[in-house]
């Protein structure tokens, strides 16, 4: 008998019919002899429309009257799940964050998960109970209402596996798996059967945008083996595995490069003739940094007179304004020249299998000149090479370089 | 410094707006110094859609998971009211019902409330603070969400109102007080400046619709001033009273007659020839009380030869014909013709100084024999007559008695 964590997400609850198609599932994992914890997110849709209340009435709004609103959505698909359960002669019951309880700190609406004492849930898996808790919220300890921000029900999932010790977790979403790369932008793109945390983390953080990093990081802290699948295949559960998400020992064959991600959503700042004196840095991404700006890919070249330099980061397009006034603001960049262009790309290959093979960054810069693409900045990490391009080449650079590391499917057509 | 509890039905926070306007007469009451808690119900429809959902995953789904569904509903309102009053500068905070806590039996569904500890509330009183709580719901003692049933909105402000010795329970609604009949069907009815809590329900149970009765029973029971006013009027609070219902003694000048209620929602059904024997009533009534079917008038007439009886009853209409499966299956009534009329109405007079004046049912008699129109069944109260007639008299017979007992508009025209 294993104990698994199922995760449902909104796309897959979004009806009362698509809650019973995901019920099925559950169902054959119960059949298959299995305690069941399920983890649901709110009905598709849903989440956003009682943001969209909160902001009517005041943008700036109080963040634990918004959690004790915006959870409602999640308590809503645990009862309907719960009843869909019941209908299949499942013994069944619904969770909310604080009755489970989920233990967060305060940090009202993106809280983190400080304790989940198991025993509620322990009780119900002991009495043959599926127990469907909500994700995305947690009780604080003064017994407010708190949510852990968007992503948060993967995270509710993966911490209720560790809780519980669940030998596994499986997050059911709208794809089937990881991909090597976009499907929608490379049909030869191929699922990946396994990847390690380290890059499932880099490629989720580079907008893969099937699990959220944070549940990666949970997931590789606590040693809990994820599983991404999805929700509206027809076979069901281990019948057709998804991408398995384990630490890197469990991979017997490292692969060089396993996926290579994209985002078009950065904007590039260009400062022309800084003051090149020491602390100017600090003096410009401390302002930023307290703005709430994350500023990504830093390039600085020096320059040849040694009096001035210029310096190129990357901040997301919806920060690129902000970022602007905050440093026209700056007294030591009085005379400095900003430009800021949105139109700008990154695009990464990441792999564990990187960092022991030589030529892998080589290989991706000539794969972009022989494309005549050029490279405006760059930046690695121990399984990963990323460069910012012009963003027109997003869907040329991405094709050429998962046929250049060899990710293409083989057997098409 | 009085203590004031403020009810808000659906229709009266049914979008941000609304519960905006809501919120200012509010904060109305708390600029003349009072110390203010308000309950909310969901915004309008949103319960029927939640029920809707688990309808449509299980017609009979188990009550703990519906109650955990459904509380959802008044959670968001209680959110967003909290909102809207922080957003005038009130220091408020929202309560769900476990927040509260309101201690409720584990009868999901329809439960009753067993206790209110204030504790909670009034530290947030004592801080100045408006404590907007979640109608409709409460905890039981094993942690379990659970609803009061429809209507429960009104109850929690009452028991509310009792559990911390309000000074008066306000219920805001869509219409601005409890009118001598529905102004809809009569315009000459006039809004009521006080009725006594037994009339008020007498009014509530035969179907004025503005306060639910078990709301008013509760605040009879703990002498609890109730108004209901409108949350349309663009006046605000005492500068516009709605209707005060208030204990028989706080009324000076008792009415005869105080109102004329009507009900359409009546099935009328017939036995002819039933066997006349001991027992033959319980053996009818009791399995109709066990499928959860409300018998209301009863009229039974003694057969000339002794040996049948004919029985009329009345049932809501919704439960018509599942009144007729049951009768059908009932061994002692094979042999008696059943018969089921849907088209009748109930027509009532309520008055709390009828019981001390004799010659009011007579009014009643002879007004509708002048009109023509034909008495089928009568059953009478301390405070009440109710007669049953054909429901295409409805509107006749109810604008004929508000002018027959003086209920009128006197300065109209």
């Amino acid at each position: 008998m294993s104990r698994i964590v199922l995760k449902f997400g909104g796309t897959s609850v979004a009806d009362p019919n698509r809650i019973e198609n995901a019920a099925d599932k559950v169902q054959a994992e119960v059949k298959r002899g299995n305690q069941v914890i399920v983890v649901v997110s709110a009905m598709a849709g849903v989440t956003n429309q009682l943001v969209d209340y909160c902001q009517q009435i005041d943008p700036g709004c109080d963040a634990k009257e918004y959690d004790a609103v915006v959870a409602s959505g999640e308590q809503v698909t645990s009862g309907l799940m719960a009843l869909a359960l019941q209908k299949r002669g499942l013994n069944s019951r619904s969770f909310s964050g604080w009755q489970v309880p989920m233990i967060c700190n305060d940090q009202h609406g993106r809280a983190r998960i400080d304790d989940i004492p198991a025993e509620n849930l322990e009780n119900c898996l002991k009495k043959n109970c599926v127990a469907v808790v909500a994700g995305f919220q947690g009780i604080t300890k003064s017994g407010r209402i708190t949510t852990l921000g968007r992503g948060g029900s993967d995270t509710t999932a993966v911490a209720l596996a560790a809780a519980v010790q669940a030998d596994r977790c499986d997050i059911y979403t709208d794809v089937d798996g990881v991909y090597t790369t976009d499907p929608r932008m490379v049909p030869l793109a191929r699922k990946l059967n396994k990847v390690s945390y380290e890059e499932m983390l880099e490629m989720a953080a580079l907008g893969a945008k099937v699990l959220h990093p944070r549940s990666v990081e949970l997931a590789m802290a606590w040693n809990v083996p994820l599983q991404v699948l999805s929700s509206f295949n027809p076979q069901i559960g281990s019948d057709s595995p998804g991408t398995m998400i384990v630490s890197e020992e469990d991979i017997m064959e490292k692969q060089i490069v396993n996926g290579v991600t994209f985002t078009r959503n950065e904007a590039k700042i260009t400062l022309l003739s800084v003051p090149d004196m020491p602390g100017i840095a600090a003096s410009i991404f401390a302002p930023l940094g307290a703005a709430g700006i994350n500023v990504d890919v830093i390039v600085q070249n020096v320059s040849p007179d040694g009096k001035t330099t210029d310096m190129t980061f990357t901040v997301p397009k919806g920060d690129a304004a902000r970022t602007k006034e905050v440093l026209e603001s700056l007294e030591p960049l009085k005379g400095t020249q900003i430009r800021v262009s949105n139109d700008i790309a990154k695009i990464s290959i990441v792999g564990i299998g990187m960092s022991s093979h030589t030529g892998v960054a080589q290989t991706m810069f000539t794969t972009l000149a022989e494309n005549k693409i050029n490279i405006l900045a760059i930046t690695t990490s121990e399984i990963k090479v990323s460069v910012l391009i012009d963003e027109k080449f997003t869907e040329l650079a991405v094709r050429e370089l998962h046929k250049a590391f060899d990710l293409d499917q083989k057997n098409v057509g």
